[in-house]
């Protein structure tokens, strides 16, 4: 046969599983999009059509969400180890299970705001606004023996207004850009890092605090480094998670660098320099695109490059 | 001839605006998509392409980044005023003009997430994260002689994850629906209120503390409100603005009822009951869509009914 | 009572109704994305959550996949025709409905397209590809005693890589716009029509020939205009419509310049005039939005000026 | 040092190159997404943010407008390879290009198209219509010694209405779809096929044709294959491209299988068999989600296996 089929998966894509929990009269949610996919002795099936070894993908969506009714959502990893452990080790044919998490958080109305800020919002207790800023992010791989446990988030846009410089840089025949001494440095993140953990004889991290803290630690990276390129920001904010969290032993960075330029003023007689307060163009495209991992000394990297299609 | 030219409008549309204030080390951001709509003496620029009467596109995109320096943005509504007056009162040939706006809110990071607090967030100047709720809307039509100022929102997304039901409705043929007497009720809101503002003689508002004042009436009325129909949710939402703030005459909502299905989970010998706290699954398409105007009584209404195109 | 209801509708939007039609072995698609309004005595909904006037919207959704099957789906005009007039006359507190289609074409493979002609393409009876070029739309009215039938279409992108001008205009202290007497005019084209017929004691257009012709009556005035404006350009698809086709009586454009400005290679010693064959940027934001309604003389304007949020 | 810097790479993405070319008065276009990934000596950009060897991502933006001119833009593979072979052998400190291209069609307005079809149509000669289906791929790599180029397209989205089946699968605790013998089958294509062609000693193969020759093969495989599930669809797609194409070694498809499921019609005392031509609901989320590589025997697989975030 002069074609032979590689690697291959499928599965039940973007589950979008709900999970109210009633505390008395304070509830919960949990707001998961769920993808599962699946590897195994699935040759017959691209072969011939033979399904004998094919799990549906309509029975992978239906144990997501019997799984969050019999178990709960204690936390997307904790869940996408439930269901991962699930299909390989109850099913033969299936070898390798990913499931990849989307979740959006919800904050109770008139919680945090102050603008709206409820009178008497602790009695808040079934009223929620989709908090709306990043989309948390977790993949958990099982393969019968170990897992592997990515957490990340994407689409979090921060901005610093000053403190950043572009410089220095090489100049050949087809540069034209400006050095620049006070810039807006933004971009919108996406990350993935990499837990140490792979099997229950480790004891397990606590994944919403360790989320917590990854996050804090990318935001303070931020305001903290005055920065002369944006990978040196992403270096720093991926240096630090390493080194404060133990559980973490490699984190990749895709950052789109969000230009805001000075727009010319000059023409209507206007001077519009960053030092006064400026006015910017917010542009679309094209933009720079920075991806770059950061590891602990010593540890094989695993985390695939490529987060985007660009 | 035997066609003629009816209503027209042009400009430059989605200006993405971006001011910097300084007040001091302490930065401010408004995060502007400006759209301009011109109409006046026009009919030679479609019948033989005279552009005689014309101010290109183009020049209304340089001054809505002129006026963002030369007067600041003190608020959407405030600096859509000077531009929409500008273009009327400088130009012959323009006889009315309007100005979209969109506007997105940054915070400080480490402000109000407890989460992320930040070890001495005073000290946060000039580093922002997207706010990522509601986009904030504003528009600013002027003829020559008045103003109609529309102010609103959209994508503020609610859930009320139980106080909703649904029966007593009409069953014909077709009818299949299960009455449900324990619902989520989640929406995607979308709304526009009108200011009775028309012109200088009059007390202008507060653009700002009008918007946040109904933010929250809407907010606290979905709070609040036992809904047996979403109808009866906007009712509430819109007649509470207009009861509370004397600067509004009308509001118009446009919501589509983001429906969360009890999964049926009987198959696995599961029970889903509401009350024990549910799985839910989040449907995409088709959902209800709910639009309704609630006006002060006595005055006419003048926001256009359709806010999508669905 | 201070607030009082002003207009307001519901029902299910975005039904995806898709009809397969077998002719033998040879199949046809309709395939139609269907969104429902109705309005009538719904005072009660809003007032106090009664919903005793209320068809629910589920059933509204039920109907549509129903009347697929029950009448099939001659065209999108004549499917929703069947259905506004089921909403208003079998139910007495429904006095008007709205019927909002969006339609997608498909080929059969290997049909049009040169490249991936099919040897025995006449065989090809149930393969189809999703043509993937504009999406025909259309809206349908019912009162109880009249009709009002748009038709249109939205996301046709043309270009013109010449014959394109644009001087002349108005120059302002704000305005640096050069003069262009060779540039790229290209657009995506939104437009509805109005017919004029609105019930059964006139003959009832063929509705999907009168598509066709209005499309390729736009297109032709696209190719055939030496355009000093866009402006020009709208008026002379409209007036061309109208002229060639008796059954429409109004028609209104939503045309997005998507400018594409030749990039300046002066620095690296590259000439790039377009008379040679130029390279342009294609830019996203902003863009010139130009609308326009065209009419036959006499009628009276009915299509709503606001096509887009913008 | 605790941490370290591992995979880092950086550029200007979604460059949106537009070339007309004129041969006489009939124009051609090449619409181009262009994405530059640079990697290299690149630490000391990432440690402490110098940028000695870093080349602006406003260079390599500047670049392909300026290449496009230069040399224009015979197809996206040949000018990614110009791209990519000038950044590396132009810098010192870049060892490693990727240039990303995403191609958008163009079609002569009346050209294909019946419907329209111009009286006349020969003298199009500059006017055009955005053909709106599949967009085209290319990914050229170049690490100073050899290229890797892979094309492929994405959004091709085909549908057979009948000759599909799906059943003898495994059925467990939650597994409650029925089996069924005459199914709609429809994806939305994205592949990626990799050319065996590497260096200027070898002889460079016709990108266009090859493009369109792979393309045929994969729509008559999808038209031919009587299909027992979409995995057996995909493998024979890519074991035709590669049995007919010797250029090719090696393709992956991401496959999600675009659901159109049959309305249940029962309770309205409609029959919706599929043999008589049925109602079908056209489902967004969940949907399946199939992958695979297929491969020349005794090759090595190179594409990732992730094309897709889900």
């Amino acid at each position: 046969m002069p074609t032979i089929l590689g690697q291959n998966q499928y599965g039940k894509a973007e589950n979008r599983v709900v999970k109210i929990t009633r505390d008395g009269d304070t509830h919960h949610i949990k707001d998961l999009n769920v993808s599962v996919a699946l590897s195994g002795d699935l040759d017959d099936v691209h072969y011939n059509g033979s399904n004998a070894n094919c799990l549906p993908t309509d029975t992978t969506k239906n144990t997501c969400f019997a799984f969050a009714k019999e178990y709960g959502i204690e936390s997307a990893e904790q869940y996408g180890i439930h269901l991962a452990r699930h299909f390989v080790d109850s099913q033969p044919s299936i070898h390798r299970a990913r499931i990849r998490i989307e979740e959006y958080s919800w904050e109770r109305i008139g919680g945090s705001d102050s603008n709206s800020k409820f009178i008497g919002a602790d009695e808040v207790k079934h009223s929620f606004v989709r908090k709306g800023q990043e989309t948390r992010l977790a993949q958990i791989t099982y393969d019968g023996e170990n897992f592997e446990v990515l957490s990340g988030l994407k689409d979090l846009t921060v901005m610093n207004s000053t403190n950043s410089e572009f410089w220095g840089y090489i100049k050949d025949k087809y540069t034209t850009l400006q050095e620049d001494y006070d810039r807006i440095l933004a971009t919108s993140l996406s990350t993935w890092w990499r837990h140490n953990w792979t099997n229950d004889e480790q004891r397990m991290p606590s994944w919403e605090r360790s989320y917590e803290q990854a996050k804090k630690h990318i935001l303070h990276a931020f305001v903290e480094t005055y920065s002369l390129s944006l990978q040196q920001t992403l270096y720093q904010m991926g240096s630090r998670v390493i080194n404060n969290r133990s559980e973490i032993d490699e984190i990749r960075f895709s950052a789109p660098n969000k230009h805001h330029f000075r727009q010319d003023l000059s023409p209507f007689g206007l001077d519009n320099a960053a030092k006064d307060g400026a006015v910017y163009y917010a542009a679309d495209r094209p933009y720079g695109l920075i991806e770059a991992t950061i590891l602990r000394d010593g540890v094989e990297p695993k985390i695939p490059v490529d987060m985007t299609n660009l």
